[in-house]
């Protein structure tokens, strides 16, 4: 594909020779001549004198002589897109394969492909063009929507709802029983989960991550929020639009988080809580509290960023805090004595 | 069904109209005219007055004019137990379908449910009733009890024995390789694990949990002990009776729990200790050394959950208190100056 | 088997009776008189004494008068050789059975098993004697090399290459997308994940453990590492050779450690870092910033593990501290007023 092709579908201007012929997308150190690359970050910018990349996806400002730009105002965007031009293709249509069991009343929509190994329960509905890859099983009475992909493995119980282009790694599991249980004196009595999941359009949920069916009524996860692998989804939490979740980072049931928050690795939200919008908690984070909008936390229990990183600091050299405060009780000796014996 | 009706199988008693129609159970909040609801908190009494339920499960001492109550000595218990008369309805009884492959020497009890995708080894016993969703995997020689539930891709690895009643929600790990290594200079040497796991009536097992098998001998899993989400258990370990492990809480290999310990969201519990009856270990702790009875544990490594709250609080403040001690310092030089001006 | 065989299979020397007869391994307290023991810990020497195992594996120096020894200069390793001598047979080749799915372009070597419910797709190859347990997908052209195994529901996807003797546990996934999105406004646009996972010889990866397939170019899995289960692996991490990840730890994207390195229990890497060789961080700890070589650490943000623990146990009693500090402010402002009032 041409250069200048490239940025007609991307909406970026070429700087340097736009008839340069792209096959691929490569990291800045491994891009041969027929390879197109990007600097996102501005500490990689030496880089643009050695790379061999054919061209080179920049921000607007940046030149280089003799070198094939190609200036968009996102460049991680636009990568991101040249990515999905040249080097994903359709996925073949392949109807429901033999070694696939699908219930005689699930109604599926035009071109999905279920591979072997799936199970496809009864009352299940199915949107047009999706996508179960070998070992899918879906329990009765599921309803995903169009264009989703579940990736091999992925287990989404009964009568759980999937929207439009939802995506499920391996070994996702939605729906899973949430985890209640009433003390009987001295032992627990299940208590039935009775409620499902929503998982809204656009959402993509990691390899093994899962997320629990509500006791009564339902978990959702808003649309366009990224859950990454081995997250946990209490019961009856209501995770916003647009979140980000980073691996091994869990959200216990029945809290709510608005829209644009975004949860570092191994970061974990309480129970029973609201979260506002724009909410940040830094990897490792603990959220035991109700958060207003527009922050960004750290630590355990969380606090702004800043302080963290101060008390973070200090805790790391409290040893010599100590010995500063014995200093001075020493010090504070030496006087209280040195007045007694001047009185 | 009628509430009085309700009233006897949970062992409450009616104030109000008890001949009133239930026909499910609902939140506070969502509950309708044909609705159940439940006030397991005091903190949600004042919902009593709105609520549009037909009837609400109360504590001993509650009132409310003009509504139907059920009042019990547990109202979080009655509430669980309504809703298992109400809304769970026996699994129907398939037998072993078309795409099991189940080992010719199996022995399967009465009425078991085996659905396609499983796998059924040689030498492995089921229980009655018990139900197989699915893709679940039983190597040679696995024991099941009656009544189990395993959910879809639940594994259970040779030789493993699991008791009466015990759930496995999807991807559930029983009897994977618990991880032992033996140095050989600078690689490391595979140390067979040649052990099993033992899980106990009445154990749920939450999904993509894993117990590893014993390295010698077994690795138990106390009756009643209930597992959240991907929670990890090492080999050898033996975790009580009645245990609560919330999501993503760890235990290292070789530990000893009593009965009734509740482990908090990712806790981590260490290897080779013991830990007493009743101890609880409050989310994100770390529990490094053996632990008495009766104790309510926080922070890594874990102290009294009192003082872990103390000791967070400072921490959250700390610049201000090396501010203090800076403060003091400057005074006490002023002081001593002026002493040793005076002298 | 006599215990001068086992010392020849070993490497050891007997000091006792060489030709006992010995069944099996098991431990210091549930051995018998057909069972070999081990103590790798001089804490259970006392052991020696009591146990009523016909030979005990010991270091060089230890002695017991009536009892039968095998020294070896390791005898932690010489114990799982000899569990692997005595205990594990070679696996029944059954080659691909009835219920397994291969595609007919798939290259399978010598010898090699495919049980029901497996899928390999177009283009695989397999290694000689590798075996595929239940429910393991092969996405196509993925690589195997020769004497692997897969448990039961492992997933590999598309064009990720295992090497020689890898074992993984059930519910391993290799390949999985990068957690990548590329914020578009208000919204996140997924990257797509076009590059691999390359796992090298006699690695072994945990139940449910997820190594996540490069962005571009590869995720890579150094020779010997071993990863527990429920384990975290970023995009286009780098893991050197023979390091060790325990349970539920996490390395985020692009991140490269060296040889030997070690992490406990859910210890956290933060991506785009550099660690060097021989580098442990202990468990629940969180390394934010690259790494020399060479390094004992804990805590999070990590430190040197013994200044972590003046540190932790510093923080336990952080309410004394803060005592200590009133306690000095209280005679400062004694002093200052005693001199006031004395000028």
């Amino acid at each position: 594909m041409k250069l200048s092709e490239l940025a007609m579908a991307v909406g970026g201007e070429v700087v340097g020779a736009d008839d340069v012929e792209i096959a691929a997308v490569a990291t800045i150190d491994a891009a041969g001549p027929e390879d197109i690359t990007f600097i996102a970050n501005p500490k990689y910018l030496a880089k643009l004198n050695t790379t061999r990349a054919a061209a080179i996806i920049v921000a607007p400002g940046v030149s280089a002589t003799g070198k094939n730009l190609l200036v968009c105002a996102n460049p991680y965007l636009a990568y991101a897109r040249i990515v999905a031009v040249l080097h994903v293709k359709a996925p073949q249509v392949r109807g429901v394969m033999a070694g696939a069991w699908v219930a005689p009343d699930a109604v599926l929509g035009t071109d999905v492909t279920i591979y072997p190994g799936c199970y496809v329960g009864a009352g299940v509905r199915i949107g047009a063009r999706t996508i179960l890859y070998p070992g899918v099983v879906l329990y009765d009475d599921v309803s995903l929507g169009a264009d989703c992909l579940l990736h091999a493995g992925a287990v989404v119980r009964e009568a759980c709802r999937l929207g439009d282009r939802v995506i499920l790694q391996p070994q996702a599991v939605i729906g899973a029983d949430g985890f209640g249980f009433a003390p009987d004196g001295a032992r627990y009595y299940k208590i039935p989960q009775i409620g499902s999941v929503v998982v809204e359009d656009d959402v993509e949920v990691g390899a093994a991550t899962c997320i629990d069916r509500g006791a009564l009524g339902e978990t959702r996860i808003g649309r366009g929020t990224k859950l990454d692998n081995l997250v946990q989804v209490g019961h009856n939490a209501r995770v916003g639009e647009d979140n980000i979740f980073a691996g091994q980072a869990g959200i216990a049931g029945s809290t709510q988080t608005g829209a644009h928050c975004t949860f570092g690795g191994q970061v974990a939200v309480n129970g029973h809580i609201t979260v506002g919008n724009n909410v940040t908690v830094a990897g490792k984070g603990g959220l035991t509290n109700d958060a207003a909008d527009n922050q960004v936390l750290a630590g355990f229990p969380t606090m702004p960023i800043g302080d963290w990183r101060k008390s973070a600091l200090i805790y790391n050299n409290l040893p010599d805090l100590r010995k500063e405060i014995r200093g001075l009780k020493k010090r504070l000796e030496l006087l209280e004595k040195n007045i007694e014996e001047n009185k």
